[in-house]
């Protein structure tokens, strides 16, 4: 089974420069783009484009709430009418330069906040899987599986990618484990098995039990906001292309 | 010869409104639509796009500098590569809602300091052209004819789709005339004649010759933000029909 | 007993009004001015106080989440020490102008969502007490009376002024009622006779009870934000004018 | 002679970090600190405030454009009046945060391309030189001295501070030679040396000519972006101390 790999970019702004996007671009096959509301602006989001498109990686939108203060990462209590054309906007405006870079928006992966708000209220999860559905034909939208954004993506008939974390852990059902749980936090040496485990077996390791748990995943999300971060992806990629997994975009 | 009236709509922000949008697009046949940086938020500009398409009103993208403070009404001296960035951005955001609306962006208008910024200044011009023609084939571009603008589209093989005033009088060199000059403005009767007069000859009032100047224009701008305005705006569209010329989109 | 009231002014932004500040500036003894998070920018904001001192009334910081387009009527899950931080900036910020205008800030009111948010969590009540307290000498902190936020200003040693509602019954508890609930909303004349009970009685009308309740208020809240408004604001003044209740600045 | 070092400090926003903000505070004697508009929010504002106190560096309120993803580097053609609110805004929130950090603004800097603006244009000085009076009794203007920003503060009676540069040379008249021109930027070593001689001397290197010019310089402004200016800073710092120059806090 292939395995797509996703990182965050473009997160600058302004005269501001976040994560080491060239080497990860390196790393990944899927590109979560920032979209000017939580972090990125047009020069930024043209350049991540076309530097995508140069190293063959998949472009995606990673839409947030509109907070660059606060990074996307508070909630904000918007009204899903509205979360539905903020996001649209964001596909948008993202959408015009992966044309004039040469390729389309792939998918949309939600931010921060939004990822988490989404996953657990049926009507957000409406309101990004609509926006989804309105923007261009065919794309997916990628986040948790077993949420109510994927319930919300089926409902839109959009097609919905299941992503998981090499380095955290989960629970017996298939949830991410909380951050604030004992061993929800793998190590570096555990994320790399983790990575390859869900892979090779579909299954990931669970915080409240002995064993494994089967956990529906296509794409893994690593970071690239520090050169730790960038050691761990590399050492991820290095581990997946040594067990024989193809990694590839999604689908 | 037909004519296409043009209005700026959905200049709303927030909380807060402005212009008479729904009285407009019974008037007019092409829809300036803000895109965010100037005027506009997203869920105006998906309901001010749902209204052009109900009204059978033509949808346009009108592109401004990032400045809600100043209403986009302030020269920024933002770097050419930049401002083609951001004239992208805010196209491709309002093509997103345009598709769901059934239909999608036609034209591209630049909004006030930047009309007039990229009418006079070559690297400006190309900046908007430039994203103009990467944005999605057969986009028009809407401005002053004769200009920088112009010649811009030119060059970026846009289609440009010159736009008088009725309200204004012109120099003898067909350029519109500074509004400080003495004659600059038209009272209201001049100026619903002076749209007919553009409609059948093709030419405008001078403010320094006695008589008449050639204008290339195809559509005609009208304002709406205030009841005197829309009222003036109805006369010109009363006048053109009782004149016998056809009010409809450009080309 | 000496009553005062108190509307939210100055709530414009660049290009765009809201409220009649100039009729309402007349009626009122207190001005909440909005100080650039949810409304209002630099240039209304020294106009704002000119006005205001102008006509006697006294200025008070209008502090709200930093969000123009949701105007903070949205909760946002903000950590409480960034949420101090925020308030403290815009009681700086109004304060220069107050000085400017020849006065100076008198209190404080938290707008919109932050207003609910504040009265009901304690860390949050905290962080604007706390930043009312850094702020200046001897400025009050004006809200609803029972609620976290007078805990908080009492544990921050700021002085807490109760604000009542004419329009709105209240529960037998001396809470506001939900306006959910049937008999929240009073009409027109029961609120000019409730302005008039909290000046001499101190009692409101209760939604869940027969009689009426005690109220701990000494400012009343009215809207200007419509022609209709307006009118409301100006018969509950001449309301109490006629009761011979003083209507005035608090304390 | 006694000679003030300033720097440019507390630039991030939100998630994003710029500048080497605490060994910078080891070196210089006066942080210019910015105040939400350019660059700084309100709890980088808390914390650089609280920062300086500590060191015992002197505060000043780095006023710029509102311009967040352009830095304050480009030209905004701003109304004198709006300018002057809008500096006035950001003295006060700054102020509030000095305050309660143990002291108060001394100083105000104008930063980026307002820097250059107001030394350059009548009305834009006097819109910042009028600010500055308005905000606090006491407070001085920091900028390039012979400019129309001294003469502004002069016309407002605001206490001018003329700031030069260690690593550009001057003209023969004593202003700063641009960047294009050939010897304008000084190397490590004569930029040290010429930190020496406009405290002892009061003299900088002439690009267009043998000697040296006078130039009249309470204040030398060093950088902290990188890790080579920080080190820049730090050689200029030894080597004022070497000579013999206090470094100190200007007047």
């Amino acid at each position: 089974m292939p395995l797509d790999l996703n990182s965050d970019l473009g997160e600058g702004f302004g005269p501001w420069r976040m994560g080491e996007d060239a080497a990860m671009l390196d790393i990944v096959t899927s590109a979560n783009i920032a979209c000017g509301f939580h972090a990125g602006d047009p020069t930024i989001m043209r350049r991540t484009c076309e530097l995508a498109v140069a190293k063959g990686v998949r472009i995606g939108a990673h839409v947030g709430y509109r907070d660059l203060v606060g990074f996307g990462r508070r909630d904000i209590a918007i009204a899903p009418a509205e979360l539905r054309d903020e996001v649209l906007y964001q596909i948008g405006a993202l959408a015009a330069f992966a044309r004039a870079a040469g390729d389309r928006v792939r998918y949309v992966k939600p931010h921060g906040a939004l990822y988490h708000a989404a996953a657990r209220d049926r009507l957000l999860a409406d309101a990004v899987a609509t926006a989804v559905a309105e923007a261009e034909t065919g794309l997916a939208l990628l986040g948790p599986a077993g949420t109510e954004l994927e319930h919300a993506a089926n409902r839109a008939k959009v097609r919905f990618v299941g992503e998981g974390f090499a380095d955290r852990a989960y629970t017996a059902t298939g949830t991410l484990a909380p951050r604030g749980v004992a061993g929800a936090v793998l190590t570096p040496d555990d994320a790399v098995a983790q990575a390859v485990s869900l892979a090779l077996s579909g299954t990931a390791r669970t915080v409240d039990g002995p064993g494994a748990v089967a956990v529906s995943v296509a794409s893994v999300c690593v970071h690239g906001d520090s050169p730790a971060a960038v050691e761990m992806a590399r050492r991820i990629r290095g581990a997946l292309d040594e067990a024989g997994v193809p990694v590839e975009p999604f689908g």
